[in-house]
């Protein structure tokens, strides 16, 4: 039937042996499985050496401060990177402030939303000590990166992404920064080394994209960045649907409010908006995405607030209607968001904090993202007179 | 006759008088009176204040470190900073490494070229304590700059720069660096709240650009630029020829390499080139650039070598053959350039010492460039965790 029964079957009988084993949840291992085809990760693994050495395995992702999260973005992003970091992933979780500039923003609410993010981060369980947790723009590198990757990037390759064109289709006037936008997200990447990103079928092609850009720069100056693989989940959170047209994906563009349920929604509205979500007119509950999309999304989102497979979900809800169901699914989301809600208004009333943890954050992200730039910046030249480089450091007095 | 005694006569009497004052030379009053209506400048003179303030004069310019630099470009750019600087301005020069990059770059060879025209710009006369003398990628700024500006520069406008349009004619492969070449001159400009850049008539249009983000930042977010001014040359500087065909300009790209007088050229070289240099078959000397563009450009490079207005020159040539008054002007670029050349030799085996004053450069220009920064940042919402702020440095330990 759903996806998950099928990767099953494909797994070895020993990696099936670990789908029980304390280590991986069912999800998970399947997780690994059908994206890296290593189900285990540890501190020592390492990336495949197609980029002309061996890489630490690292895991890189962003998060957008713009808007309200939504269910989506929670088990899609965020989720997926704590439960990466539980496995003992080597996890670089950013706040993608310079992403958010790509469209018109109220500086000082950014501000508050970067703060928001991270309470939201750490409510949900990144560790700021076992993770690196930290805003994009507080890295030079970044931008540093992106200008040099933006040299090796074909405007031609750019101007034809889907994403791209789909935005701008919508604008008067575009920024060439929503063009740049992948190469951002590949020095994102790229200037951690990271070897494995937690991302949506939607986005492949912009990791293409990064992946090209290591080609480029090995064939130009020698290797200098691991090809960076796809994480892909396999348990629907990049396909979470509008719940009031479950024919396209839950988005917060999307104008009708009930069609997305917000990390900050109360117990009240979380079962206001499901009890209104368009189903069809089959009461029985079933997991077809395809021809049954409203009620699959409502198994889909069952699943990821209670940690099941659908096949669980389904059985268990025979026998109820439609509108049982969705009193089961509502319970299992109330159940999952309110303690992060809470957690996340705890830490969001303790900005000082928040601040410090970014700051800390800030100050390893910096120092990872160093050693790759000035070895970059040494391949294309540009290394002799580079800010925190032991040359510099000895020469602030004048030369004289 | 010629544009400056057009411009001369346009000046008013007390204007006129100073012409003959020990401060300014005849020529480069002019320069300030065509390109900014004041003839003086001084370390407390102030910008115009259209972009809400009055900001500090402050002159910027960059240098390409690609290729052997020719006259064209030591009198239109190089010998222009240094007599600002000797004024009294302001003058932050950058080699421009992060530009360069636009075009494929061999990465020791760029390094190498940082160096030479480390020693060309000492030799030239710019001193590293009055002006602040670094190489662009020293100074993060510049790209986390041009990240923020790319947000707000319009695709529309950077395609239909003429030199973007030219330069990617020429290329299978358009970088989307090269479109976004003139943001980071933005960048580059703003980053250190220049209020003067000295360019030629053909780096108009980019100047406009950066004119514009200013505005839009300022609509945007408020006001924190000054609108940057052209510093336009009244010598003819910026329309050296080519010696081989005087309908173009002198350029590092045509292939006859008699067309151009390097730097590094001997004196018998230079004077070879000189003797080849196309001109008509009248005989006589006169500064008639439309008509005669061959023996014109012969005198703006006796002008720009000996310090002379063309009628001065065009009145000690009378009774000169062409044939004779190229023995005139070979004498005196040698006499110019020699003493330049050797300067630079024995500067340029001095690799750390050249070293040394970079980074010394580096650090001024740093200090700057995040004075501007910490503030567009704040403007933008992005400055609680950033580095070099106040906070950051408080709390690099551990939040807990």
């Amino acid at each position: 039937m759903g996806i998950f029964s099928e990767l099953q079957s494909k797994l070895s009988p020993s990696i099936r042996f670990m789908t029980k084993s304390s280590i991986c949840t069912k999800r998970r291992l399947i997780f690994y499985y059908s994206s890296t085809t290593r189900p285990f990760c540890s501190k020592n693994a390492t990336a495949e050496s197609d980029s002309g050495g061996t890489w630490p395995r690292r895991v890189v992702s962003g998060l957008q401060p713009t808007g309200e999260l939504h269910v989506g973005n929670y088990f899609g992003a965020l989720r997926r990177c704590v439960r990466l970091q539980q496995q003992g992933d080597d996890v670089m979780l950013f706040i993608a402030d310079l992403h958010a500039l790509t469209v018109r923003q109220d500086g000082q609410l950014l501000e508050e939303r970067v703060l928001d993010m991270t309470a939201l981060a750490l409510a949900a369980g990144i560790d700021p000590e076992r993770s690196v947790l930290f805003v994009q723009s507080a890295v030079p590198r970044h931008a540093e990166l992106c200008w040099l990757l933006a040299c090796l990037a074909t405007h031609a390759r750019l101007a034809h992404l889907p994403q791209y064109k789909e935005k701008s289709a919508t604008m008067k006037e575009v920024p060439i920064g929503l063009m740049l936008y992948p190469v951002l997200q590949a020095a994102d990447i790229l200037v951690y080394r990271g070897t494995h990103v937690p991302v949506g079928a939607d986005q492949l092609q912009h990791l293409q994209v990064a992946s090209q850009l290591v080609r480029t720069f090995r064939h130009r100056y020698g290797p200098a960045f691991p090809t960076p693989r796809p994480l892909l989940p396999d348990d629907g959170s990049d396909r979470i649907k509008s719940l009031r047209d479950p024919s396209k994906k839950m988005s917060k563009s999307e104008p009708d409010p009930k069609s997305r349920i917000l990390l900050t929604d109360s117990d009240e509205t979380i079962t206001l908006k499901i009890r209104k979500a368009v189903t069809d007119f089959t009461p029985e509950v079933t997991y077809e995405p395809e021809t049954r999309a409203g009620v699959s999304n409502l198994v889909t989102l069952h699943c990821l607030a209670a940690d099941k497979l659908p096949e669980e979900a389904v059985e268990e809800a025979a026998g109820l209607s439609t509108a049982q169901y969705k009193r089961e699914v509502a319970g299992a989301l109330c159940a999952a968001l309110a303690p992060l809600r809470a957690r996340a208004a705890e830490l969001r009333a303790r900005p000082a904090h928040l601040h410090a943890v970014l700051r800390h954050g800030a100050a390893r992200a910096r120092l990872r993202a160093d050693e790759t730039y000035e070895h970059v910046a040494s391949l294309a030249g540009l290394t002799r007179t580079h800010p925190h480089s032991a040359l510099h450091r000895t020469a602030i007095a004048s030369p004289r």
